[in-house]
């Protein structure tokens, strides 16, 4: 460990994290409208995000995004209830393998609440292993998305078939 | 042309499909889905899928899929009204740059309703070509997705920031 810290930490929104943010793959409009919001003075520098990271010193190795959403918008969980949604988790290419995607979905889970996430189709043994299910695909409400679960004790997934 | 048909065509449910599908990059649960549904008796062969494609000769070289949103849950487009998401366009790489995906965008718009589509990052070139262009990002409505919105005369993007 040699002191270095890797903790998961709430990201701030300034322009040493948003250059940082370059560096993922998963860089689209989110990020682009944090970056115009934060030149145009729309938020403050330092503002939150719905971002969580690990630096190893100074450098950001691995983020995702959490957001919590509310109960009445819960099409996936019984009984209905407030759910973090999970989003860009990755680890920089020279970081995997070393736990740290690991210790971002643990800390998402530390919240107690279910969790969905809609990850890309080659990251399913990984998400497998975390203990996240694949749930019913339903067309109208699913579309193009892959969506994953992870129930905490004495949570099911909703299973009206049909809407 | 020599005689090939290069239409949009629906894509009913069937074995050949499903197979053609597995050439796609973006083959996910809803494939998945719609193999086990047919394996299992739960629809009917050649039943039909949210799925458009352009077949050559007898493959099936590009495809989409576009499910109709009631304006009910339309929080994008002013005024609120049924609109069209459209997902997993994809024209397979030896088909591309002829304009087969502009074929498949072309039919879509052709429906005269307003679309969103939630493209990978590295599409936007594409989808500004088609006319679309960027929501305005809200962290709580789009989360992980990159929203692109078409906008027939007469609608406009809605505004309400604040939600």
């Amino acid at each position: 460990m040699m002191g270095t810290s890797t903790q998961v930490q709430p990201l701030l929104i300034n322009y040493k994290t948003l250059e940082e943010f370059k560096r993922f793959k998963e860089y689209g409009i989110q990020e682009l409208t944090m970056l115009e919001d934060l030149q145009g003075n729309i938020v403050e520098n330092n503002s939150e995000s719905p971002f969580f990271g690990i630096y190893i010193g100074n450098a950001l190795v691995a983020r995702m995004s959490l957001y919590r959403v509310s109960a009445k918008y819960d099409h996936y969980f019984e009984p209905p209830q407030d759910y973090l949604e999970l989003w860009k988790l990755e680890v920089l290419k020279d970081y995997q393998g070393q736990g740290y995607g690991k210790q971002l979905v643990d800390f998402a889970k530390s919240f107690e609440l279910p969790i969905k996430t809609n990850p890309r189709v080659n990251s399913h043994n990984f998400w497998e292993r975390m203990g996240f299910q694949k749930a019913t695909y339903k067309v109208e409400r699913d579309l193009g998305e892959n969506p994953l679960l992870w129930l905490p004790q004495g949570v099911e997934e909703q299973n009206d078939k049909e809407e």
